[in-house]
């Protein structure tokens, strides 16, 4: 059997007998011609019937052999003439709407319900390729920064982060979590490895109904030691990030098209300010007083995000300094300034990306930073362990997938850029 | 402050003075020196302080600057002089056991138990750099197949591969399960994509206590379409496992060189063997009679393993044509050979590493599949709306990413090399 070629190479075969093989992406009659469009994986393929084709739906998996013509009205330059077409594999339902329609105008439940025949719609699909360009770049940057990669435990025995939001699950008859973070293990491993990251599930049991909220969310993380301060862990987030970036233009350049956006400039720097400092331009500025707020509202975020690209012609800018009161117990002290902390939340475009910081790293500073909380350490022991045995100062950030890929593409809803999303009432499929 | 140099580069830094960081891995006294060795990252330095030290702890976190020296008796030829020692952070434990000891005596719970601590030894954390490197490798060879990544949901509310070992849990008042596979979300995404892969976690709620049972582990998954049969599969998991052995070669060749171990030789193409030529290869040799059994036990593994390697010089041997009765529903029967599946076990050294097979790929194939088991549909209602919209012939394998690394470095028991293991009693650390 002669070997396939893709629909994106047919060009390159022009005056060759080829084989070809994907879906009847459309089927358009004319008289005494009838036009088949193939879809595989990398394009679509224009193929010529001389005559009035037998019945064929769209859809139908098919294998279709002939020769590849120039022809300026196909898309990609060439089309294939003479063809013998071979049914692999007939549907038994249509799609839920024509997917050879430039144009998605179904609703968001329409699309994630039939979501294994809908994401077959090259702008559907488009999101994907770019989340997984991105996930390559995360990657390649931490790669290229000599972490380490690590596959941790999503069931676990306390609830580290909070109790509220935490998916419960019989464990062969004990309670047991869903990991909220891979907090606790990526802290632990920067022990033995010093710079690790992790790529995987987290699992929030997020009351929350919104377009920005997921049960479950592919979370990208990474933890550093031997930093200074955050400022250490911001400079690797902004390589990390120019990674992503770039990996996205490089290898999932057709999709960015197909969607008409275009992937954001990384400075070398991004701008940073202090949360008080930010507080103080939107009270100056904005029309509202966001002063004396443990947290910016996702309004204060807007705002700075617009600040960014008008003061510094930047799609990003980091919010350093944020209060004790309102990040986790881990979280290091700004030195010098009580209550603030020496944290940062990364802006993209306006909305909250990536939160990080330096995390604490004395056996003693876990204790005492606990009873200041007025919590009790005993659920906490297994991550306290961590710090009996010597852990130098360190930090790290988790950024969201899903966030990301909306972000970058427009996407209104984190659902359109994930897979088969969780929320409190989707569970299928 | 002077940028810090890693101890496997000191040597390029001779008549330096340089800044080094780490743990106190060893403090060796003698009458009128003392030899601190500091263990980072990449090795281990040693640094000489010209009087008797302070009382400092081993896996004190410190920092050092001084000279690098050349010195015949150090680790990697060159040492620190006239050190300066800063402590970042001072341990309040000791580790469960010395971790400058060559050897570990200890036990596989102790070890567990204190991971956080006992992974920092060279000879424990070696098996997780094999791991990360086999999972980059993982990834290179697909990529350069053109295969897609995915990240699927963990939490599904039917359990599509059998109805035990799966934990249940409460999503948002209704039931839900921990995905055993992502079998369904990968077949679909051929609809989409082609070709995909998937690395993440999967969850077996196995009440057996064995050295070779998880209750998570990272599944590497691969599904493609426009296969002729499984053998295309096979073909594309021979490449695979080549990528991966190749890169544990290239990034974790001095985690093989501590624990002394070589990678295995990955030839052009695994030998391969029907199983009933393998019951009936056992069955005139080995001394006793497995013909007619629907599986192969251990035993059998390891005789076809020896075989393999004595009839072929080969660590690999593929299994294949497995009985459909001990194969799942979606199995793709055996052409002109009823009862027998168009599947295969990929042995690695006498112990089954991976499974797949060609699957069904049109919907009235799965309805009558699962007629002939008995089994009701409906359940299934989300999986077999994939198979209503045109599927390509398919197939794909699932690797388990502990039992490669186990198989690999020779860990007796698949928990040496997980992180952080999840069975029967262990839910933390």
């Amino acid at each position: 059997m002669i070997s396939r070629v893709l629909a994106a190479d047919l060009r390159e075969h022009v005056g060759e007998h080829v084989m070809i093989a994907g879906w009847l992406h459309r089927r358009r009659q004319l008289k005494s011609v009838t036009f088949l469009v193939i879809r595989d994986r990398s394009g679509l393929a224009q193929v010529v019937l001389p005559d009035v084709a037998g019945p064929i739906s769209e859809e139908t998996v098919v294998r279709v052999t002939g020769t590849v013509t120039a022809s300026a009205r196909a898309p990609g330059g060439a089309e294939i003439t003479d063809p013998a077409v071979t049914v692999l594999s007939a549907p038994t339902a249509p799609p839920p709407f024509d997917l050879f329609r430039p144009v998605v105008t179904a609703g968001l439940p329409a699309i994630l319900d039939g979501a294994p025949a809908t994401l077959r719609h090259p702008m559907l699909r488009a999101g994907f390729d770019i989340a997984a360009a991105s996930v390559a770049g995360f990657r390649a940057a931490l790669d290229g920064l000599d972490f380490t990669e690590i596959h941790t435990p999503k069931i676990v025995g306390a609830a580290t982060e909070s109790g509220a939001n935490v998916f419960g699950l019989d464990y062969f008859g004990r309670p047991a979590y869903l990991a909220q973070s891979p907090q606790f293990y990526k802290q632990a491993m920067v022990g033995v490895f010093e710079r690790v990251y992790e790529v995987g599930p987290v699992f929030r049991a997020e009351p929350h109904d919104t377009a920005r909220h997921l049960a479950q969310y592919t979370s990208l993380d990474a933890e550093l030691g031997f930093i200074t301060d955050h400022r250490d862990v911001m400079a690797v987030l902004r390589d990390t990030i120019a990674g992503m970036a770039a990996a996205v233009a490089g290898r999932a350049g057709g999709a960015l098209d197909r969607l008409g956006v275009t992937p954001p400039a990384v400075p070398p720097r991004f701008p940073e300010i202090h949360i008080t400092d930010a507080q103080r331009l939107i009270a100056e500025h904005a029309g509202w007083d966001p002063r004396g707020e443990p947290d910016l509202s996702p309004a204060d975020e807007r705002w700075i995000g617009d600040w960014a690209r008008r003061e510094h012609g930047a799609d990003f800018v980091f919010v350093t300094g944020y209060p004790m009161a309102k990040r986790p117990f881990y979280t290091h002290p700004e030195p010098g300034r009580p209550g603030y902390s020496n944290s940062f939340d990364l802006i993209f475009r306006g909305l909250e990306l990536v939160t990080g910081g330096q995390r604490l790293h004395r056996h003693a500073d876990y204790l005492a930073a606990l009873a200041e909380r007025g919590e009790d350490p005993g659920p906490y022991a297994g991550y306290l362990q961590v710090f009996e045995h010597g852990m130098p100062p360190h930090g790290g950030f988790a950024i969201g997938l899903e966030r990301w890929t909306a972000r970058l593409t427009g996407a209104a809803n984190v659902r359109q850029v994930t897979l088969f999303p969780r929320d409190l009432h989707r569970l299928s499929p």
